[in-house]
């Protein structure tokens, strides 16, 4: 089967203090985008890589996968207003059946053991959504008050989030609502159910300053 | 009004591969538990800390007491068979009218603001509980099947969890169920609802090797 994967690159990086996207900072002398990208090609010699860039941050992308990479796998194409125009802007260059993975180009940690997990269980089901548990207690809030929630009930949503062609493409067809917030909540829309398969704690999104000490101290050298 | 903080510190160190429990390991030179302990004493001059340790771990705990801090606000007791035995026996030391707070030993990052914010906030209402966004998208399992949360009404919760003792005290007179997973679980099972406050994304549990390092980044030197 084909696979490829889409990942995604968001905007400004206001919460990082600095005017460079997450993406583009560097972890050990490279930037984070180098790592995601990298672990992707690692995981199948013949998975394609389609890379959504906002339309300003398009060169400096150009110049990471000049500078690392064989480009025969890879393209990139530019973002749309929202992560659901993104999405669709890279399933446009899809034709194929295929696997896809929609990944965030912040989560860098991500494993080859995770790829491999969500192709296998998108091959059977039709979709794969990494999911961990919360650490902490969680609460659900209601219009006027809020209450405990069986902390083993409720998963956090991580990427890549991975579905059979079939069932992605379509539903990518649909108008776009607020409520997409993830690749999930689109097919959901289109009537089909997800796939949680077990995701990994280090998997995380590089959103603070922080986040790029953790995963200095996270990554395997390599 | 009185001010006690119930510092409740856990068994085992298992998650961190190691045999010394989590509040015992060092950062930046002094244990977990002493930092948890120093914020509480500097937010009001007139708190007092009721410590619940493990019995075979009071000892340890002594020697921290002894070498860092004032002994008269502070008391050691022994913990129980579960978070709400620990925590039900360090309210037994509790007579007076008071706000009282409930702390997580290994959330040693709290803040004297976000003490304080507890404190004015459990004035007011009765009760304070720290709460912040998940960062993730989150999902719900239910018995057949899973679905998206709107992610702003899902929150994680923290502590240190805080009590008018006119509600805390007569609602840990209940007999133990499972489902109490925190206090603020306990409270509700007494009848009362409870109030929600700004947490702190800082204020995390140290369960891993890397939240040590994390820590030792987001530590303000003092």
């Amino acid at each position: 089967m084909k696979k490829f994967a889409v990942i995604v690159a968001g905007g400004s990086g206001s919460r990082m203090k600095t005017d460079i996207p997450k993406q583009f900072l560097l972890l050990n002398g490279k930037p984070v985008l180098y790592y995601t990208i990298n672990t992707f090609l690692q995981a199948y010699d013949d998975l394609h890589i389609i890379l959504v860039l906002p339309e300003e941050y398009v060169a400096a992308g150009q110049e990471i996968v000049d500078a690392f990479f064989d480009y025969t796998r890879l393209q990139i194409t530019v973002g749309g207003r929202t992560r659901f125009h993104s999405v669709q802007n890279g399933l446009q260059l899809i034709n194929d059946e295929s696997i896809v993975f929609v990944h965030d180009a912040v989560r860098c940690m991500v494993s080859v053991d995770l790829i491999k997990r969500c192709y296998d269980a998108a091959m059977e089901n039709g979709s794969a959504i990494p999911v961990i548990d919360s650490k902490d207690s969680v609460r659900l809030i209601t219009d006027d008050t809020n209450k405990a929630l069986e902390r083993s009930t409720v998963k956090q949503v991580q990427t890549p989030q991975t579905f059979h062609s079939k069932i992605i493409l379509p539903a990518y067809q649909i108008d776009y609502k607020d409520k997409f917030t993830d690749e999930a909540t689109v097919v959901e829309a289109f009537g089909l159910k997800v796939k949680l398969v077990e995701g990994e704690e280090n998997n995380f999104k590089i959103t603070r300053p922080v986040d790029l000490i953790i995963a200095e101290h996270v990554l395997p050298t390599n």
